[in-house]
C-alpha cells in the first residue's frame, strides 16, 4: 500500500489539535495528579512547556489501518516570526544513534531559526521539507536562500509501518499552524502517536517548574518524545521491577531497550548559548532518574532556547553590536535543578497519559499497553503509608 | 513555475554521468596539468578519489531555463552494500553553518551506512528522502526501520533558484545508480553545477595521493563541492590579489565570501573512527592554503572513510568481538600531509575545470565566469622562469 | 604554617595503604549489605575496580593538625609498564568546572601512559610533578622526553587547608607504589579524605558488575572520589528529603551543592577509545540517579580504560598496523548498564564507608557527619515490610 | 647535575624581560621589514599583541651549560586582578598532543581567570604551581580555594634538558611580574627560548591587526611560541623546497616535524565565548598556510580572550543579570580573516627574530641555526621582479 493510498483510505483519521484532547481515559492520568513530583521545586500553573510565555505546542497525529500511528509534533519558541527574530539555542547529545536535523548550525550559530519539528525516523525528510514549505511562505520572507530546519525523531516502528513514510510534507505545516499555548496534548499525540517507552507505550509529555523569585523567579518547560528503555524507576519507586517488564539481565544486550527520546527545553531565563547546552546536557540528568539505560540503539537529544526578549536576536541585534542580558555562570544551579526535575516528571506524564494500543506491534508480537495506573497508584499508596 | 513544471518543461536538462564530460573545454585544465602541484607526495593514477579501490562517483547534473542550474553528486564507498558492509567514517565541522544531515550518528557510531550524496542547501530533505527510497528498495533491506542518510550541501543560490527546490527525489537515485569508478567529472557538474568560489565559478574537484611503500603505501583521495570564498592563492601563487577579484579589506565583512565546501575523503589505510575524524580534520589546513576566509555564513565539512577490508563492519562484525586492523597514530603523520595537499589540489580543479556560466547571476549580477585559465598559467610561467 | 612544617609536625599522620582500613566502625557499611543493591546486574567477587584483573588501587592520606585531611589516591590500569604497555582511554566531561590535567591527550590519542592519580583541586601541580618524578625514575623511561600526567581532583576545601598545599610531589609517587590488587579502601582515605558529599562526608567508594556470559561475561570496575550536592536519593529512597539535609528550593542556587565528582572506570571488555567514551559519558547517569544536582560550580569527570590484552598499546602495535580486538556497538547496552548502576553503587559506598570528622569545618561551620546509617537502613527496612 | 644546581650554577642566566631584546642581531627581522606581509589587513602600531590595549607580556629565559635553554612566557589579559575581573575566554584543540592545563574549564564557563603562561612541556606542573603561588598572594585573593591555571607548553626538548625541569614556580612568578605593554619580545626568549620549527630555530613571534572602521575597527594580536614542522611557505614562497630543510616524503613519517604550537589571540572586540572559539579555530587556518604538517605528534591550541570592558565579567556581573555587549556573528568574518592572517605574520616573525644556537642539540644532532634571512630576502626580491 503506498503512502498516498493510506491517506486517501476512509479510515485515516489526521487528528488537528494544539490542547490535551477532551475526554481522557480515566485511566489518563498526570504525574503529579498520582502523587509523583519529583523533585523540590513547583511546576507552573499548567505544568506544561507552555508555562513558558509565547511557547507554542501543535499536533498532527495520524491513525489508520496497516499500522498507520504517527504523527508530528511542532514547538514554536514564540508567536512571531522565528526567523526573523531569532532565540538562542543549543544542542546536547546523549547518544548521538538518531537522524537530528539541524544539529551543526544550531551549534556553530547558538540559535534556532525555524520551529522546532519532531516526528519519525524516515518521516524527516519529508518533515523538513514541509518546513521549508511553510517558512518560505512566511510573509516577508521572499528572500530567504538558507534555512536551518530543526527536525527530531524516534522511531515508531514498532507499531507504525515506518517504511510507509506516510507523514508528509503538509503535516508538518499543519502541526505549526495547529500550535497554540495552553494546555498541552500528551501521550498518544502527534510525534507520540507511535512511541513505545519501557515496553509500554510512550508519547508527549511535559512539565515545567517556576523557581522563587530568591532563585530568580525563571520558568522552565520540558516537551518530551519518549521511546527508549531501561529499568522503569519512577520518582524512585522500582516500577519496572515490581511489573516484570524489564530487560532482563541476559537480555539487557537485545535492542528492546533501545529506543531514543527528544527533548525539547524551553526557558525565560535570559541565557547564552554556552548556559543554554550546560541545561540541555542536564535534562540527560532528568532521562536516567527514570531509569533509561542508555542504550547503544537510542537517539537521545536535547534542545534548550530561551525566550526572553533581552537575548532575541532581531535583525537589529544581527547588524550590529548589541547589549543582550545574560545570566551569570553562578546563577545556573537552580536552573540545572529545574531541567532535572522537569525532565523527569515530562517522561512520567507521557507515560501515564498513554492510551493502550489494540493491535498487534508491526512485527506481530503482543499490542502495547498503557502502564497500568492502578499498580502505580498502588505502590505509591504504599509507599506514603511507611 | 512550479518544481513540477521545471522538469516538464522542454529544455530541461537532466545529464546523468559518472566519467568526466566528453569534450572538454580547452580553458578546462586541471591544476598539475598546468604546473600547480602544491604539496611533496605524489598523485595516484587518476588523481581522483577513485583511485582509493572501490569508491564511485556519479552526478546528475540539472540545467534548464529560469536559473535552473544544480544536481546531485552521489560519492560511494564501495560497490556493494553500504548498509550491510559499513565502511567506518568520521566527520569534521570546518564552520556548522550548514545543513548536513546525518552528523550526530557517524559521530557517535563511527560508520556510514548509506553513500554520500552532496546536493543544494534546499534540496537536502529530497535528496535524503530519494537516497531513502534508494536504500529501501535494495534486496536485503526489506527489515530495514532505521537509515542515517548522509548528505551534504552547499548553496547554489547565486546561480541557481535555490527556492525553487527543482532537485526530486529520482535525482538522488539516479546519482546513485549512475555512480561509478575511473575518471571523475568535475567543474560544473552535479551538486557543483551552479556552485561559486572565490567569485569565480566553483563546482567538483577531485585529486588523489599515493604514499611511498616506506610510509605504508596507502592512497587517499579528496573529492569537494567547492562554493566559498577569501583571497585566493593557488600553490602560493597570490592569484586573487592579482586578478583583483578578491574582497577588499572594507568589503570582507560582506557576505560575497560566504559560502560552503563539503570535501569527501577516501583512504584504504586502515583507520580507526578517531583516526579518521583527525584525518578530516587536517583537510581544512588544505582549504586554509587555498586562502578562504572561513567566514561566518560558511558551512565546511569534512567526512572521511577508509575503505580497508579489515575494518570495514560486516554483519558477522557487527555481532561478534572481531579482531580489526588499526594503523596506529604513530603512522598517521604521512596520511595528514596526504590529505592536506590532497584537498588543496583537489579545490584548484573544481576552478580550473569549471565553465563560464553565460548568464546574469539570480540577483541579476553579472554573470559568474571560470577562473580565467591564461592568467593563471602567465602567473606560474613567471614563477618558474626566477 | 608552611607546608614543610605540616609534614615535619609530630602530628601529621601519612597513612600509605592499598587494601581497606583494618578496623572498620560498625557505622562503616558497604551499600549492598545493608540492602542497597541498584540495578540488575551482579557484582564481581570484590565488588570493586579491582575486580577487573590487573587494576591496582593505592591511597595516601594526610592528616594532622590545622585542617589538614587530604590525600592522593592512584589507579594503576595494569601493574607493568604503562608507558611502553599503553591502555586505550577515554574522557568524557560532565560539568567542565575542575581543574583535571591530561583532557586533551587523552582525547585526541585515545589512551592513557600513566597511572590516574586524583587529589586536592590545588595540588594538582605538585602531584602531576611528582607523577613525573615516578615515571621519568621508571627503568626503560631514560629517553622519554614527553608524559600526558593524568591528575584528577575535587575540592576538599571545606575540611582541608587547601591553600597550604600540603600534599608534595612525593606523596603522588608513594601512592602509585602503595597501588596493589585485592580490596580497596573507602571512605575517608586518600583523595578522598576532605571530600564531603550531599552535606555528610564523602569519600573514596567503589563497585563492580560482572556480565552474564550470555551478554559477554566482561566485568567493569568503577572508583569514585565523592564531593558534590544535591537531594539524595538511593536506591530510589529520598534520603535526602527524608533526612532534611539538602538544599531547600530557596537555597538551591548557594553553593553548598558544589562540589565534583571523579569517576574512574575499568572494563576488561576490548573497547575502542570512542566506544570507552561512551562508557564513560553513561557514568553520569548513574550520579543522576544519586540525587545530584549538577551545579554549576562542580567538576564531574569520568574516565573509562579497557584493560584487555588485545587492545593494549604495546611498542610493537604502536608502530606497526595490527590486529586489535574490537566489541561492536550492538553489543555495549550491557556494558553502559553495567556502569550506570556501578557508578551509583559507588558513590552509596563512598558515602556509607565515610567516617565522621570531629572538628569544625575550615570556614568555623558544624564538623561534618558521616551519612547517619542507622536512619537509612531504616528507610530500607520500611520499604521492605511493603 | 640537579635543578637545584643547574640554578646555582655561575653560567646560568635568568633573563627577566618584557619588551625586545636590545641589541638585535642583523639577521633578526620582522617579516613586514623584508616585505613578508600576508594577508590583506593592515596591522596595529606595534604589530604585536600588546596593540590590544591593555594586554601584557613578560618572558623569563633561562639559559645555561648542559642544555639548559628554556623559559616562561607570561601573557596578562589586563593589567588588573585578572580573577576579579574575568575576560571571556574560548580553546580550540587543533591537535590534542600536549599537556595543556585549565582546558575544560575555559570551555564550560567561557572564561579565564589567571594570566596564560607558557613553557616547557615538562614544566607545566612547576610553573601551574608558580602561578598558583602568585595568585593566591595577591591581595583580595585571601579567600579563594579554587583557581583554574592556564598553563600551555611546547617541547624544547632538542635544545633543552627538558628532563632536568630547570623552570621553577618562581619563574613563572617573575614571568607574570615582568609583564608590561609595548612592543615585545621575540625569538629566543621566554618560553621559545628553546623550540624548533621547521628544522630552523622557531621561538615567540606576534603580529596584530586593525580592522577598518567600516569593518568595526577593533584590534587584534596573536602570540605564538612555534615549535613544529613541515613545508615551510612564506606568504606563499616556497621556502621549504627551495632551502632543501623539510622532510622527504620518504621521511614524512619520522617525528622530525613533530612539535607543537601554543597561539594566544586577544581581540578588544566584544565578542561571546562562543565567537572567541569560532575566532581561535581559525588560528589554525594561519598555521596552516605556513606549511604545517599538522603530524600526530604534535599539541596545537589557540585560546582567544576578549579585553572588551563590556564584555567583562566583574564581581557585579558574575552575581546578577546584566547587559553584556555582544558583536553578532554576522560581524565576524572580518576578525576571521584577521586571525588567519596575523597568525601566520606571528609564526613568521617567530622564526626571523630567533638567532642561531651555537652546541649541538641534546640529542648530538647537529646544531640548529636560525632560519637564513639572506635566503629568504632573496626570494622574496626574485617575486617582486616578476
Amino acid at each position: 500500500m503506498s503512502p498516498a493510498s493510506y491517506l486517501a483510505a476512509a479510515m485515516v483519521a489526521v487528528a488537528i489539535m494544539a490542547g490535551p484532547l477532551q475526554a481522557q481515559d480515566e485511566d489518563q492520568v498526570r504525574a503529579r495528579d498520582i502523587g509523583l513530583a519529583p523533585g523540590i521545586l513547583a511546576p507552573g500553573p499548567l505544568n506544561a512547556i507552555t508555562d513558558v510565555d509565547g511557547v507554542l505546542v501543535g499536533h498532527v497525529t495520524l491513525t489508520g489501518p496497516d499500522f498507520l500511528r504517527t504523527g508530528v509534533t511542532a514547538i514554536r519558541p514564540h508567536p512571531g516570526d522565528e526567523y526573523a527574530d531569532r532565540v538562542p539555542a543549543a544542542l546536547a547529545v546523549g547518544n548521538g544513534y538518531g537522524k537530528l536535523m539541524g544539529a551543526t548550525q544550531i551549534t556553530e550559530l547558538g540559535e534556532i531559526e525555524t520551529p522546532i519539528l519532531l516526528t519519525n525516523t524516515m518521516s524527516v525528510p519529508r518533515v523538513a521539507d514541509g518546513l521549508l514549505d511553510w517558512s518560505l511562505a512566511q510573509p516577508g520572507h521572499e528572500q530567504i536562500g538558507s534555512l536551518n530546519m530543526v527536525v527530531g525523531e524516534t522511531n515508531d516502528g514498532r507499531l507504525n509501518d515506518i517504511r510507509a513514510r506516510a507523514v508528509q510534507p503538509e503535516h508538518a505545516v499543519q502541526a505549526i499552524e495547529a500550535a497554540s499555548g495552553g494546555a498541552v496534548g500528551e501521550g498518544n499525540v502527534g510525534a507520540g502517536a507511535g512511541t513505545v517507552a519501557f515496553g509500554w507505550k510512550g508519547g508527549i509529555g511535559t512539565s515545567s517548574r517556576q523557581l522563587p523569585e530568591a532563585l530568580g523567579g525563571w520558568t522552565l518547560g520540558v516537551l518530551v518524545q519518549s521511546n527508549y528503555g531501561g529499568v522503569l524507576q519512577m520518582d524512585g519507586l522500582p516500577v519496572g521491577e515490581e511489573l516484570g517488564q524489564f530487560y532482563l539481565s541476559d537480555q539487557v544486550a537485545d535492542d528492546r531497550a533501545d529506543g531514543s527520546i527528544m527533548i525539547i527545553i524551553a526557558t525565560d531565563a535570559p541565557l547564552s548559548n554556552r548556559n543554554l547546552e550546560r541545561l540541555a546536557h542536564r535534562a540527560f540528568a532528568g532521562l536516567a532518574r527514570t531509569g533509561a539505560s542508555m542504550t547503544n540503539g537510542s537517539g537521545d537529544y536535547a534542545i534548550a532556547f530561551s525566550t526572553h526578549p533581552d537575548v532575541r536576536r532581531t535583525p537589529q541585534r544581527r547588524r550590529e553590536t548589541a547589549m543582550i542580558a545574560d545570566l551569570p555562570n553562578g546563577q545556573m544551579s537552580p536552573l540545572f535543578q529545574a531541567v532535572i526535575e522537569t525532565t523527569e516528571e515530562a517522561i512520567y506524564n507521557s507515560l501515564l497519559m498513554a492510551q493502550d494500543i489494540d493491535y498487534p506491534r508491526v512485527d506481530g508480537g503482543e499490542p502495547v499497553r498503557a502502564l497500568p495506573v492502578d499498580r502505580v497508584r498502588a505502590m505509591i499508596a504504599a509507599r506514603e503509608s511507611e
